[in-house]
């Protein structure tokens, strides 16, 4: 997880990575099969999509966005999740098979159970421009360090972010009916 | 500059690009004096500034949102600017050289005019926020592919997203009075 989290998943390697783990690259591939599987299996580690999405599937539609917003920024406080997720985004943004993993995953395990529970028209695209600003939000907060938005609160971010979430998630976002 | 796209700032080597120009890679560096600055030249070309920005300095306070998110989902429609704009990115991700010279160029070039032509208290958070959803939108609509977000028309997400860029120059966005 430290490995892909520094060096994306393309630069870290399964000799470094057996190496760190003081065996033979061998035995790493013998478990794993693969780097991809290894990477999926070291990103599954750190939190649990269940425990992170299950309790969206309560909140009431009017609360998800600071609900997702107040879930995402927990995560990013949490250094090993912060340097999961971080890893996953620099894989995929330098990797076409970690983004097509990473695309696969965040449809299959996030906007659709988000999208279900909403239920609205376009479900689907309102997901996508959440996970377009949480995706933002949190590579210019902890990759990119802009600031001051590096430095604001939750309280901060939720006050200003969590009303766009609820506005792609239940807001007019059509064109022509602005 | 298709190789940084390619490979990001870490990834590509003087080498590579000494090789793909037919040079030897001392008179690279001869003329450019290291990889970041060669980097930073790269960067550079595709896309003037001031070019880009400039507009920005006439445009009415109310309407900076949609200009913001037309100029640059113009930008991004140029497969060129686009290479180099996800080359920044990726750079910027994997690399703390590289995110460090981003953070300066994306404070110094665009931030900090944007935030005087905006002259309100907190300008400098508030388009640190425009930021963060500007970079997550070309993430997820060029490097994630996230569907149905990449198939959207620029009118689309000018209805959708141009709102979200207005409220954070301009709207309430402070925790205690939403």
């Amino acid at each position: 997880r430290r490995r892909f989290g520094e060096h994306g998943f393309a630069g870290a390697t399964i000799r470094a990575i057996a190496a760190d783990a003081g065996v033979d690259p061998a035995l790493v591939l013998h478990y794993y099969g693969s780097k991809a599987d290894l990477f999926a299996a070291s990103v599954r580690m750190p939190v649990s999509v269940d425990d992170t999405i299950g309790p969206l599937a309560t909140t009431e539609p009017e609360e998800l966005g600071e609900a997702i917003l107040r879930t995402i920024a927990g995560l990013w406080a949490d250094p090993q999740a912060l340097d999961a997720w971080l890893g996953l985004i620099r894989s995929a943004v330098t990797d076409e098979r970690a983004a097509a993993m990473l695309r696969e995953f965040v449809s299959s395990a996030i906007l659709a159970p988000v999208a279900e529970r909403l239920g609205a028209e376009g479900a689907a695209y309102r997901v996508s421009l959440v996970a377009s600003q949480i995706v933002g939000l949190g590579i210019a907060r902890h990759a990119l360090r802009i600031e001051p938005l590096a430095s604001a609160s939750i309280d901060e971010l939720a006050a200003a972010v969590a009303p766009t979430l609820q506005r792609y998630l239940t807001g007019d976002i059509a064109s022509g009916d602005r």
